[in-house]
């Protein structure tokens, strides 16, 4: 094993081609191992190894800097630097996370998780190097779709006008999560197809210079091409055309159903599973229904059709009434708001944590113009996920944008029912927070106007009222018994709004409220309920998660942590009413 | 007068190229009357009158759709769309906004004043057209600077790609608000000497057709482009050169200062104006003193230097330490956090407004890394402003991101203490709101150590805790004396947090806090004390903005229809305490 003697990225430096090669092999088939048995990304890795052992050859992090972007193609980069126990040892599987972190590694610049992020960071890192008068390369590795985002085009414009040292490899796998989008993506196969010799270059457009590497997956060309680079005095793109999933037959044939999968994957027997109705399933249903309808109904998501269920099927299905607009979330909305201002019925599919690169399309593209788009927000809710993939923040972000109407369906009914409203409705955009919880079912038809805000009262009770939102009202339910006593209980429904008129109701017979939303309670729906009782007796606690980055922190903990158990509220409630 | 025959779009198409030649000047004379009379956006609308004609006479508004980016180049639009007695009689002058407004006319789509935005709306309208089954063209007008947004360039990447009708218009007049920066307006420079005939074209990268015009001023070359492109059936570019301010002298000379202009300022005898030091002046001496002293100090702004007095002198003397990205503060925030991780001292300046661009990247790359950025978030509070403009979000937007802290200071002292913490500080991201009222200095040195959470008793009282935020910490000690009792007067500092010691022991003797906040209630600072008290018998007024977006409603009004005067907080908290 050539990867017994590679203990820090110096050790690279000292192998030969043929042992780098080896290498390769070796780290290939530990990552595949690992992703298999902690699920993650597959694909996106494989398809790195050569270049992440080419970038630690020629380069010598930490006196170069290495920024990567989305960073789930650091798997290679962890194990060449000090952190292979974390894939050869199944006890050390979870110890490192599946992303850089600068916490693990002097290697690992900063926590990324989010794409399209590398360059802008890599002209801040290759600046601060310069005021202070230092020495050495900066190299941002982009790709695997991330080109497309705002913040990477953005950065790339600032980028190629720097009079600097800057290296930018592009990862060119010819793959986005699914399928590229947009014509930048015909400008890479153009030159992939003229062996990076055509005169119209996108990257060369922007001011850089430029180096075509056809075989990404071979050491010696990355290497070749990567001292070619070493301390120039300019921006200049590497675009190094590489296979995704390189080194395992599957991954190579199935490119998008390999970019992360869950544990077990490659394992034969994987027993039948049964279907069972999601909200995501159901989602997915239904558009299809409604599009088959109505013309005008058209999907729209911003490169992750996995997450949604939008698989090919669905795709090929939709035709023309489906838009995947690539890793490009501003754009997304935007286009969704015109969408319906020419008389579409757009519906928005991203989630919760993607929706934070859109803030200012929301507020001015689509809220201000009080277009009537459907946004589907998925995953939202507190969870044990990664620090830079959390989705705990959706309500503040969306909930306080004038116009919006962000809704919390808390069962099936209601969820088909608020969209069915939503797609009709002319007169204002419209969010929807898929459940992120079990599928519940009440048999019974909702035929709620969704355009009047109006919570509703489940149980009619006294003293003790509860608003359960969404993901949490079943919770809500059971706080009720917990107690023990007669409390009311009550599903908001909206997060932008409040029923002042049920509110002020309560005032009459009840002394508590008790607020639970499944999200940062800052700037969140519990806390526009306590402002309206502020000047009153009514006493109201609410319930959420704290203001923190969490980090693989696991969900039971965090309900610990935030109070969100049944026992822990009643006691509380019980505290305040006794 | 051509202008006089020239009612709405359609008689436009009657003029021969000499009548269209001289309604240009006409239209002219009447922007430069009327701007210099109410102020606004000059160069911008100069320069686009031929193109504009041009547009009207050669399509048909509103079967053929225009999308205007920015929307401060719809003067002339407005003029020829039937809004011209906006501009001829001096009475009517602010009966039009200075923005496309779809309640003024079908010819205006959407209502927008940030930038980037148009490609991905056109993209939108196109499509519905396309589902619909319709005909007509859809054209974008892009230019002055917008084209460096992340939005302009993920539209631009998608719109190259639609198989279908859309036209984008780049005016091109050389210029930004400031000067350009990025890579891409070297190309636009090297298209502009080759007569749009060099092969490395960032258009055609990006999957365009492309047209470019010289002569972007001449009505006759810019009706042969537009005649060319109508009815194309592939996404394709119209590059035109203009010339910023054209027909203006002063405004051709300095492109910069007449981008936007106050009222009178063509006027000659302005009379003297003495210097009044104000919280603009104070910060642009601090980063020329701090910069001076320590060269890892660097200010970043996004292409709006002039709302931060960061003129050529400030710029010139600066240098190396001054970075002006664009309008690109997605790629602002990410250059900013690397630059703190690379150990560099960087001031991000942005707009109230503007922070609404780069929400995720605050997030992820700034607040989730730690990086010891400093941002100053100008002109935050509630105003008179245009819908489009509004700055009385941030406090939601910001404050609810954890790791963040987001101080108001309330006099000069504190700023400079608060400025000075943040820049030696190396743990955590620091936004500073910079005050947008009327500089007040107490004369006493500020030595607050601001790494600790606390809040600033500054008059001992009882029975009403006055909470009163940065610009309203004045309004404060006002209705302390409205109410004519010793309450207690607090100065807040923290938006992000709350210091629970202090707000505890407020339970002792007072029975009443008022919270006082210059932007949004909903998300907002307020709600946090609310919730705090929810479980006790303190009662909360909060005070500050209503959620909504308001278009042009004198500040007077607005303040009485918050209960933002002394006066009506007064009598609430009498109600209150009688």
């Amino acid at each position: 094993m050539i990867l017994d003697k590679v203990y820090s990225a110096d050790d690279v430096k000292k192998l030969s081609f043929d042992e780098m090669k080896s290498l390769a092999g070796e780290i290939r088939e530990l990552i595949i191992k690992k992703v298999n048995t902690t699920g993650g990304h597959m694909g996106p890795n494989l398809g790195i190894v050569e270049a992440t052992i080419a970038m630690h050859y020629v380069f010598n992090s930490p006196v170069d800097k290495f920024v990567f972007d989305v960073s789930h193609q650091c798997y290679p980069h962890k194990i060449l630097t000090g952190r292979k126990e974390g894939f050869t040892n199944p006890d050390k599987y979870n110890v490192y996370t599946g992303y850089t972190a600068p916490e693990e590694s002097e290697h690992d610049l900063f926590k990324v998780g989010h794409t399209s992020t590398s360059v802008s960071l890599a002209c801040g890192v290759a600046k601060a190097r310069d005021l202070k008068g230092e020495k050495g390369n900066v190299i941002a590795l982009i790709g695997d779709g991330s080109l497309s985002g705002g913040e990477a085009l953005e950065g790339l414009n600032n980028a190629g006008a720097m009079n600097s040292n800057i290296i930018i490899i592009v990862n060119d796998n010819d793959m986005s999560i699914a399928e590229n989008q947009g014509g930048l993506y015909d400008n890479l196969k153009l030159l992939r197809e003229t062996n990076g010799q055509a005169e119209c270059n996108f990257f060369k457009s922007l001011g850089f210079e430029y180096l075509y590497v056809a075989e990404g997956n071979n050491v010696e060309k990355l290497v070749e091409a990567f001292e070619k680079v070493k301390d120039t005095k300019c921006p200049i793109v590497v675009h190094i055309k590489t296979l995704k999933g390189c080194g395992l037959a599957q991954a190579e044939e199935n490119k998008e159903a390999f970019h992360w999968i869950l544990p077990g994957t490659l394992d034969e027997d994987k027993g039948s599973v049964d279907f069972v109705e999601n909200y995501t399933s159901l989602t997915r249903q239904y558009i299809l229904d409604k599009a088959k309808e109505d013309k005008t109904v058209i999907a729209v998501n911003a490169g992750t059709p996995g997450v949604f269920g939008f698989d090919k099927e669905f795709r090929n299905s939709l035709g023309v009434q489906y838009t995947d607009v690539g890793i490009a979330e501003e754009h997304g909305v935007a286009y969704c708001s015109a969408l319906a201002k020419g008389g579409a019925k757009p519906i928005f599919a991203v989630m919760s944590s993607f929706v934070q690169r859109t803030y200012d399309q929301i507020s001015q593209d689509l809220c201000l113009n009080n277009s009537p788009v459907t946004m589907l927000i998925y995953w939202g809710g507190i969870s044990g996920a990664d620090a830079t993939h959390l989705c705990t923040f959706d309500i503040p972000l969306i909930s306080n944008i004038p116009n919006m109407v962000y809704l919390a369906p808390a069962n099936k009914e209601e969820y088909l029912a608020m969209l069915d409203w939503s797609l009709e409705q002319t007169e204002k955009p419209v969010a929807i927070r898929v459940p992120n919880v079990e599928l519940i079912s009440t048999g019974v038809e909702d035929k709620t106007d969704y355009s009047v805000v109006k919570f509703k009262v489940v149980e009619q009770g006294e003293k003790v009222a509860i608003l359960a939102l969404g993901n949490f009202f079943e919770l809500g339910r059971e706080v009720k018994e917990q107690l023990g006593i007669n409390a009311t209980l009550i599903n908001p429904c909206f997060m932008t709004d409040i029923d002042e008129e049920l509110l002020e109701s309560l005032k009459a017979n009840h002394s508590v409220v008790v607020t639970l939303e499944d999200g940062e309670l800052d700037g969140g729906f519990g806390e526009k309920i306590t402002r309206f009782y502020g000047n009153s007796d009514m006493k109201v606690l609410n319930y959420g998660a704290k203001k923190e980055f969490t980090d693989r922190v696991p969900l039971e903990e965090l309900y610990i942590r935030y109070r969100l158990t049944k026992e822990l509220i009643a006691e509380d409630v019980k505290n305040l009413i006794s």
